[in-house]
C-alpha cells in the first residue's frame, strides 16, 4: 500500500475499543502516521500484547506508552474517560496538537448542564458511559470553559465548515450521531412538530467500553434484550442541545436507549409527528438535498429498510422512513456502527476536514456482510 | 411424577415451534395426557424424528398423525397458519371438543379487520407470521362469523370469567399480549391519555416459526438488529381492538416491531402520556391492585427494570414503569417469553381456567437463567 | 403444586449460576425445601436482588444468610470456590448435615494430584475453573484426608450405590461428565485401546462462572470461537482417575476445552480407536446394555446427531458414536448442560438417591427448544 | 482512493455470500476493476437490491446479469455450486479468461476421488457444501479431465510458483486452508507421525452459504453447538490429497467438522503425534522458516492462542502449537475468516500472483475488533 504520510497522529486510550478502531482505520490511512500509542494500564508493552491479531502489523509492534507523555503531534485522538481531556485539552493545544475528543468532555456548551450530568467525576469515574442509575451530584465546574466555548461540535455533515477550522473537536457520541443526522434537516425545515419526539434506541455491546462488569457478562447479554438507563443517559443532554439548535428553540425529547446482544451496531428508532399537509416525499426529499454531498449518509430507496449489520465496520448511516397516515406518525429508522460512525470512524473524517482532504480519505472500506 | 389424569388432550401443528412448546409443558401438566399430535408434514413419523431431544419421552415416541384426523379430545391446541381454523373450529366444536387456536383466526371481532388483514388467505399464505409487506386484498370474508362472535378473546388476566365458560378461546398474540397487559389497567382507570401512545417492540426469532425463510437465516439474524412491519403488522388491529375496549373508545397506535437476534423473548417498551396530575406512584399502584391474583404478572419494584431472559422459559411477564415528570412521557416496559405467554402457555392456563383448575397449575417452572 | 416434604436444604454460592440452577430445580423438587442461601458477597439482601426473575416467588424472597452461618439442614449443597470445602465439610459432617459438594475438593482421591492442581490456593485463588495458564505452585495438602478418602465421586449412573449410602458426595464436573459416562462402558469392556484418547470438548461460557472478568466479556466471546487451557485444565486430572479405574490400568489423555459463544451447554467429541474386530454395533450395544435402566442418558438412534442444545435446561446427557473403518477411529459425541448434569442437575440426582427416593424426582422437566 | 486498473474482473455466483465477500474485496483493489456479476437467480437487479448496505457504491448500482453470458474479461472469480465450472472452465479458458474457481471442481486431482465424492450431481445438487448425509453413488465422472489435470491447487503459500502461471486456479476450501497450512511444513520436515491425524474443526454458519434451509435457521444455531458431516465431508478427500503430497505417501486423517453459533471464522484442533526428539519449538522454528515470507501466516508467540475473531475480516490465518511432553501430543491450532482466507481472500490473493503484483495488494485491511 503506497502512502504520501503527511501528518503524524497520536491516540490516547489506545487500549480500549475506540482505541483499537482508530488503529484499524488510522494505520490504513494514506496520508497519517501514527508515531505514538497512549495507555493508562498497559505502558511498556506491545500493542499486539492486547490484540494479538495485530502481531505482525507496524501498529502491533508498537510499545504502549504512558498516557502523559504525548510527543509533538499533529493530531491526537483522545478515548479516555470523562473528565481527563477537560484537564488535559488546553495544555495540549498550546504544544499546537489539535485534538480530537472522543469522550464527553467539550460536547455540551452550557457549563450547566455539564455540571449537571458530568459534574461529579469522582463518584461518576466508575459509571459505564452506556449509562447512569443515579445522576451524579452536580459540585464540578467544567475547568476550562475557555476551549469549551471554541471547541466544535465534530458531528461532520452539519458543521463541516467550523471543523475545517477547529483545533479542538468534540467527537459526538454515538447515539447522538444517529439520532441527530436524520432529525436535523427536518427540524431545519420545519416539516415535523417538535413535540413528543421519542427516541427508542438500540444498541450492541461494545458501546458500554471494554472494561469488565456484570452488565458486559457475556451470560447476561447472550440471548438477552434489555433496557437501561431509563432514568437519564449522558447522552440525551448532547441531543437536545443540538436539536434545540436546528429548532431554534429549545426541544426535550424522550430518549430510551437498550442494549442488544451484539457486539457492534446501532440502530434508532424515532417517532415524531408531521407537520400538516406533510408527507413521507417531503421528508426524503429534505434529506436527500440534506445529504447530497455527504458520502456516508445514506438514504434507502422507499421500502428498504436498513439493519444495524448494513454498516458493519464501515463509516455508514442508513435511514429510511414511513409516514403512518393513521396517526400522523413519521416513523425514522437510523443505524450505524457505534465505532465507526457512532466514534472512530467520523474521528478520522474530522481529521480529513480538518485538513483539507476529501473527507472519505482511509473511510472508504465497505461493510462487512454477512 | 405423579398424574392424576382427568382429560385428553391434542395438539395440531405438533411440529412447530410453538408445538413443540405445547408437548413440553403438557406432558408434564398433571391432568392432561397427550393423545394426538397432528402434523401436516410429517405423519407417520416418531415425533422426536423432528425432535431428538424428546428421544425416550413418551411425548418423543408419539407417531405424528395426519392434521384432518383428529380423535375425540377433551381440548385441542391448534397451532396452525391463519385461515384453517376459521374452517375446521365449526365442525370440531359440534363434535364436543373444546378449541384453543394459538392463531389469529378469531382474535379481530370485527369482520372487516379480520378480512382487511387476513382476508386474501391465497395471497398471504406465504406471508410470515411476523409481518406483511404489502397489505393483503380484502376479498374474503371470516366464513365462520358465529362463531367469531362467540369466541373468546384468551387474554387469561383479563377475560378470565369469560373464558372460564369458552368452548372456543382465541389465544392472544405475542406482541398484544405484552402491550395490553400492562396498558388496560392505565386506560380503564383513566390514568393515561390516549394518544400518542407509541409500543417499540422487541422480539425474538422464534416468533417467525420453524419454517426456513432468508429472513430467518442465520447470518442475516446474528449480531443484527432489525425491524420490520413498519407498513403494517398483523398484530396491530388486535391491539387496538382490546386498547379501544378498555379505553371505551377507538385507540389509535403506533406499534413498530423489530428482531433481536436471540430465539426466545420479547420486550415491548411503550411511550404514554400521563393524565395531569398522574404520578408514578400511581400507575405502580394500578397495577399492584388489577395483577393482585394474578400468578404470572410481575410488577417489578421500582428501579429493577426488566430483561427478556428474565422470562426465559416461564410463563412469567415482567414489567415496570417510570414517569419522566419533563415529558410527561410514562415509559412502561414489559417482557415475556413469546414461546410461553406469548403463545403456548397461555394457551394452557386458559385451558386450566376452562377446567375450573388453578390457572398456574403445570406452568409453576421457573426461569432458566442464565 | 403439592410438596410432600421430606427435607430441608440448604445451598452455599447461591449467587452463583450454579446455586442459581440448583433453586431453580429444588424449588419445585416434591420432597425437598430450600431453607437457607449462603452467599459471601450479598448477605442481608433478598435473593431476588441477585435474581429479578425469582420476583415474587418463595424462594427469590429469601434473604441470603452469611455463608459461615450454616443451619442444621439435612443436605447443604455447596458451590463455592475450591478449598472452601477442604476446609469445612469435617465439621458440617460432623454435625449430622450430609454434604454435596459440586465443588472440586473431594473429586481427586489422589492427595498429590490434589496438590499439583489445586495446592496452592491463594495465588490460584483468582484462576477460574475454566482453566490455568500457569500450574500452580504445589505447596499445599489437602487439609481433610480422611474425608477425602471417604467421599464418594457423585457420577451417579456408575456409582450409584456408593452414592446411595454417601454422606459426603464429590459432584462431578462437567467436562469429566461428558468424557466419562461414554467412555467408561467402552474401557469396563475393554472395546476400545487406551491409547490414544483425544478429547475435544466445548463448553458454554456459564461454566466460567458469573464473575466478570475480560475473558467472559460478551465483546469478547460473541461471534468468536476460542480454545484455552491447553497447558492444562483442571478437570483433565478428574478425567484419568476415574477411565483409569474403569480401565484397570494408568489412562493418559489429550484433553482440550474450548469456549462456545453460547451460556450453557457442552459438547465433548472423543476420538479413540477401537480393539480389533469391534464395530460401531458393539459399541452401542455396549451402551444400551450399561445405560438400559439410567433415566438421563440417551443413546441415540444411529445417524441421529446430538447438539449441545438438545439438552439445554434438561439432566440429560445424549451420546452417540461412528467409527470409521478406514482409521478405526470411534468418534463419540456427547452433549450436556453444563448447568444441569454437569453441575446442579446431577447433584440433585445424587440427593434423591442418597434419600431412596427415584433417581429421576424433580428432574423430569423436559428441555428447552428452541 | 486512487485506482490505477489494470484488468477487467467479473464474478460467477454474485449474489452468495462468496460472491459478496469478492466484492468488498475486489471494489477496493488497486488494480482491478468489477465489470461484471453474474447470478442465476437474480438477473436485472441491482446488486444493492440484494445488498442494500452497497447501495450508492458504484457495485452496488451494478446490474446482476445472467450466468451464462460471461463478457470478455481478464479473470472470472467462479463461486458456484460444484458441477457447473466443470462443464464450463475449457470455454471460459479457450476465451482467454483466466479461471479462479472458488468451488470444488478441480481440487482433486484423482478422478476417481472426484467421481466418489461428486459424481453423481444430480443427487447431491441439494445438498450444502458443508456436509453429506449419506455418500452419493459415484456414477459421473468429471467432464474435463484435461483441465482438470493441469489446474493449479490455489494454496498461495504452498504453490506460489505454480499460480503464477496457471490459467485455471482451483482455489482450496475453508477446512482444508486451515489444515494444510500448518500441517504441511511439519510433514515435509518429518517432524510428526503421520498415524493417527485427527482434525476437529470448527466453522461458523457462512460457510454453509446463503441458502436458507432447516440447518441454518437462526434458531437451529443460535446457542447452539453442532457436529456434521462425521459420515464424510468433501473436504477429506483434499485434506488427504495435499498431506499425502507433502508427506510423500498416503495419508489417512479423521476429520470432524462442527457448526459454531456464530456468522463468520473457523478453528481446526488437530491432534498429531511428534517423531522422537521432536520438542515443541522445532515445530515453531520450521513453520518460522517456511512462512518467512508469507504475508498473511502468522505464527503466534508462543502462549498466545488464536480465536477465531482475531482473523474477522482479513486474510490472515494464525496459529499455534503445543507439545504435551505426557502424551507426545503436539496440539496444533489454527484460525481464519472461512469467507476471506478460506475462500474470496485467498483467491484475490492467488490474482495477485498470477498476475505478478505483491501478494498483499488490496488485502491488506486490518481485522475487525470487537
Amino acid at each position: 500500500m503506497n502512502k504520501n504520510v503527511a501528518i503524524q497522529v497520536g491516540i490516547l486510550g489506545a487500549s480500549g475499543y475506540t482505541g483499537r478502531e482508530l488503529t484499524r482505520i488510522l494505520s490504513k490511512h494514506p496520508q497519517a502516521d501514527i508515531v505514538y500509542l497512549g495507555t493508562s494500564s498497559a505502558q511498556g508493552q506491545k500493542y499486539y500484547s492486547a490484540y494479538p491479531e495485530l502481531f505482525g502489523y507496524p501498529v502491533g509492534e508498537l510499545t504502549m506508552e504512558d498516557e502523559s507523555c504525548v510527543p509533538k503531534v499533529d493530531v491526537l485522538f483522545c478515548a479516555v474517560p470523562h473528565g481527563i481531556m477537560a484537564e488535559r485539552a488546553a495544555d495540549l493545544l498550546a504544544r499546537g496538537i489539535k485534538v480530537i475528543d472522543l469522550g464527553a468532555d467539550f460536547r455540551l456548551k452550557d457549563p450547566a448542564a455539564y455540571r449537571f450530568w458530568y459534574g461529579d467525576s469522582e463518584k461518576t469515574g466508575q459509571v459505564s458511559q452506556t449509562g447512569v442509575t443515579g445522576l451524579p451530584d452536580n459540585d464540578l465546574d467544567h475547568p476550562d470553559q475557555e476551549n469549551l466555548s471554541q471547541a466544535v461540535y465534530g458531528l461532520t455533515e452539519i458543521y463541516q465548515k467550523n471543523v475545517a477550522t477547529g483545533r479542538l473537536i468534540a467527537n459526538p457520541g454515538c447515539y447522538p450521531t444517529a439520532t441527530l443526522l436524520p432529525l436535523i434537516p427536518l427540524l431545519q425545515e420545519d416539516l415535523i412538530e417538535y413535540d413528543p419526539i421519542v427516541i427508542d434506541a438500540k444498541s450492541g455491546v461494545s458501546g458500554a467500553g471494554r472494561a469488565a462488569s456484570a452488565r458486559t457478562h457475556f451470560c447476561q447479554v447472550e440471548s438477552n434484550f434489555q433496557v437501561y438507563g431509563v432514568e437519564g443517559h449522558r447522552h440525551l443532554p448532547e441531543i437536545e442541545q443540538e436539536l434545540s439548535v436546528a429548532a431554534g428553540e429549545p426541544v426535550t425529547v424522550s430518549f430510551t436507549p437498550h442494549l442488544v446482544p451484539m457486539a457492534r451496531g446501532m440502530m434508532a428508532t424515532i417517532y415524531v409527528r408531521t407537520r400538516t399537509d406533510v408527507c413521507e416525499a417531503d421528508l426524503r426529499r429534505c434529506w436527500s438535498n440534506a445529504y447530497a454531498e455527504a458520502a456516508f449518509v445514506k438514504v434507502l430507496p422507499s421500502g428498504l429498510w436498513p439493519m444495524s449489520k448494513h454498516a458493519l465496520g464501515s463509516n455508514n448511516l442508513f435511514m429510511q422512513v414511513r409516514v403512518d397516515e393513521r396517526t400522523r406518525t413519521a416513523v425514522v429508522v437510523s443505524v450505524l456502527d457505534n465505532l465507526v460512525k457512532g466514534a472512530s470512524g467520523q474521528a478520522v473524517q474530522n481529521m480529513n476536514v480538518m485538513f483539507g482532504w476529501p473527507e472519505e480519505q482511509g473511510l472508504e472500506f465497505l461493510s462487512l456482510w454477512p
